[in-house]
């Protein structure tokens, strides 16, 4: 049964007021009122009568990456400043004032894609359009926490995410983790362990699926013993998605050319199980982007939990971002209409095998260029990430030039990965505040596949295994 | 001498830091590393290859509502993936992370449109993109504002704009209006009383052309006066401006035909001097927006100020909106870079002859409906909105079916009009908080004249006018 979670609101969220305008707004539209109530801009006098989208059209045979010109094949999306296509959101609407909660044709778009990949296991649940998952996580950061409350997040974390939350005097509560993410266990002793004078933190907040930075993805068995604990001590999970397609299947060393194009059916079964999927209770909010899986750009995003919450988002949205851009509603609704749900199926199907591809030639890189003696991986199962895990130990100067600090390898084995060409994230700048140091001499780094074509990658690792090797001795 | 305000920041938003990873990304795209360092995406797997947006061609002679298919002249901007024009943002880039300021090609013909309309008398101002005023003003809310500090606002506003703050521990401090708005000499008498007990505000928020709700603007004198007050007493002045361009020329009774087109320096002539024109100290930030003279769905504004103060917005944008979308910067600025400076302010001419037509027409309705013995307005010079005052007194049952209660007799017309089938808003649903009544027995309407066509404002102010006569018995 959906709990009332109104207790664990800020105090910011808690008074936020529905503007007294929209007492009038109930009237606009209506054919025997002259409504002179409300500062609208005439969609006659919006300079844009017409737009004309090109983009690749399913089920993306040739990839996505291959261009329309190329393919021969395109979706043309052509949307008027009114209305013509069912599905499409008409430039007059989207272009005005209203609609903080997103423009309906979308909405529906998203809810029934979430229905499909979610079935959240309540009745009560709302979406609600953002400008991107940053912007709903600062969203839930002022939704929930006053000075002073606490949250838990991973151990190692997106270091934006951290400073979204810093500075409002939130207390931050690390949890620990290994290479498939949180280690319920560990946050069920933190719990049990817990000072009772102290109130208990509000929010988990976790990138469960190709976690940045570490590339660990939560099992469906993990996820379910922290949603119990969130049930137990009374917390909201906030789960960051934006990487929640680009899942893979496992890494098989030796046979990276094998990748088959998934059916429908197999792909979604494959998926993992979301907290929200589980979430009987109504206490988990799901943050969901376009911006991995179509386009940074866009700046929309949405929250998927229940509907009493997701109306302090709306207020605050109303006094703040009010909605994303027209033109972004308009544009990704009139490609997602065209393609439907399962064009949108065919799209992510051929996303992740792209994604796939990257992820096995990285490995296979790393195989065949990385000292074994001192480097060692986990082969990720989704996202953009991969880490590198090295032993300071092993470095014959560890405990004369660099005093026995492993940071200090760390920060050298990064400058001769400036000197040779390539560059990857040093694990230490991605440290959760008030972390304990348990790693004892192990350091990592953080390496992407997305943003380089497979050559380039290629190259780059080569010259990240020289730098090692050069600094280790090897 | 551009001042250091730093000491006016909050304290959320002096401790805001740079991402740690902003120290690698200054090695992205350099030639001689390949850089694994960041999450993004290959704009090869961005669905959109090209767009084309069909626009109206400047001069306008026909009229901005005119669509291009009837005058058969069309400005047709074609952005592709990657760059063409000069002055265009390609989709690469745009629907990219990055550029949280804002695209450099759009800051520059912003900043150009600054220099040309503004001419800041200092060299250290900067412009920064925003999702809008809204948004923007939440922005200098949460970037000077404490819990306990106190700000200026006028003592009719925006309720949004009140909203924005209200629930964050901010504390209002109305300023009295007439119908030329705020009155430099009663805040002048305000701050010189000042209890010294309690701080100063820091900031003075007012929506000063076309003020929303009263339609009042004020004239250079004013805020040169109100200006001085800000340097002598240590605050910043946020001119919210969505209506600048909305300026008219003085409403002439009998002369509403004689509508001329003037010239583009006529025209930069005629404009009201700006708070950030006038601005030696670097205290005013002005926010701009696309909402009024485009369209609201684009989403996008900025602020103007000095380079100092801009740099903690940026800081806040990195971890909340990112930036304004991907779309609608590169669409904004393929019309405005087609237009050029000078179609665009061929736009503003021509939309200002659009809202004065409408503007000589309410009032002219007015003359013509309106029962002079208890209503009376001053015809606005700029924005959309206009207001009648009416005079309580003057009903017969003033003193006893309504308890001598003006806002009795003003909920009573409002219903009325209601039933006589037109709505304007109450002018006691704008007062700010903590403003003390002086305004007698007088109440006032806000209506508006953007939102709908001429004949239907016809319609709508003669049942207004039918509702006043019946309530007062005329």
């Amino acid at each position: 049964m959906v709990k009332d979670l109104s207790h664990l609101l800020s105090e910011e969220s808690k008074g936020r007021k529905p503007s007294p305008l929209k007492s009038a707004f109930k009237y606009y539209g209506k054919e025997d009122i002259v409504f002179l109530g409300g500062g609208l801009p005439l969609a006659d006098y919006f300079p844009w009568e017409k737009i004309v989208a090109y983009s690749p059209e399913p089920p993306f045979e040739d990839g996505i990456g291959a261009q329309p010109s190329v393919t021969g094949k395109s979706t043309i999306s052509e949307v008027h400043k009114h209305k013509v296509e069912e599905f499409d959101i008409p430039l007059a609407r989207s272009l005005q004032y209203g609609h903080t909660q997103g423009n309906p044709e979308l909405i529906d778009f998203l809810k029934e894609h979430t229905k499909m990949i979610h079935n959240v296991p309540y009745e009560e649940w709302d979406l609600c359009l953002t400008i991107g998952n940053t912007q709903s996580w600062e969203a839930c950061i002022r939704s929930f926490c006053n000075p002073g409350d606490s949250i838990f997040i991973e151990e190692y974390t997106f270091p934006s995410a951290v400073e979204t939350a810093r500075n409002l005097g939130v207390n931050f509560v690390p949890m620990k983790m290994d290479a498939f993410g949180i280690i319920p266990s560990a946050l069920a002793e933190l719990l049990e362990n817990w000072d009772k004078s102290k109130p208990l933190p509000k929010l988990l907040y976790t990138i469960c699926t190709g976690q940045n930075p570490t590339g660990s993805s939560l099992g469906y068995e993990r996820r379910k013993e922290l949603y119990d604990l969130a049930c137990k001590y009374d917390f909201v999970i906030i789960e960051d998605e934006p990487y929640y397609f680009l899942q893979m299947t496992e890494y098989q060393s030796g046979k990276e050319e094998e990748i088959k194009t998934p059916s429908h059916e197999e792909f979604l079964k494959s998926l993992v199980k979301s907290f929200i999927s589980m979430d009987t209770e109504g206490r988990v909010l799901r943050l969901d982007s376009f911006s991995k899986v179509l386009a940074p750009g866009t700046r929309v995003g949405w929250i998927v939990g229940q509907a009493a919450l997701l109306e302090r988002f709306v207020r605050l949205h109303e006094v703040s971002i009010q909605a994303p851009s027209g033109f972004s509603q308009t544009i990704v609704q009139a490609l997602l209409g065209r393609w439907g749900q399962s064009g949108y199926v065919d799209w992510l199907i051929a996303m992740r095998k792209e994604y796939s591809i990257k992820r096995d030639f990285t490995i296979k890189c790393l195989e065949k260029y990385m000292p074994k003696e001192v480097v060692s991986w986990t082969p990720p199962i989704a996202g953009m990430f991969f880490t590198i895990l090295l032993d300071a130990s092993k470095h014959p100067d560890f405990a004369t030039k660099y005093d026995s600090d492993p940071l200090k390898v760390e920060d050298a084995v990064y400058e001769q990965g400036l000197k040779d060409g390539c560059l990857m994230i040093p694990g230490s700048w991605f440290v959760a505040p008030n972390r304990k140091n348990t790693s004892g001499t192990t350091f990592f780094y953080r390496g992407t596949y997305a943003a380089v074509p497979l050559d380039t990658l290629g190259v780059g690792l080569e010259r990240f295994a020289k730098a090692v090797k050069s600094e280790f001795g090897l």
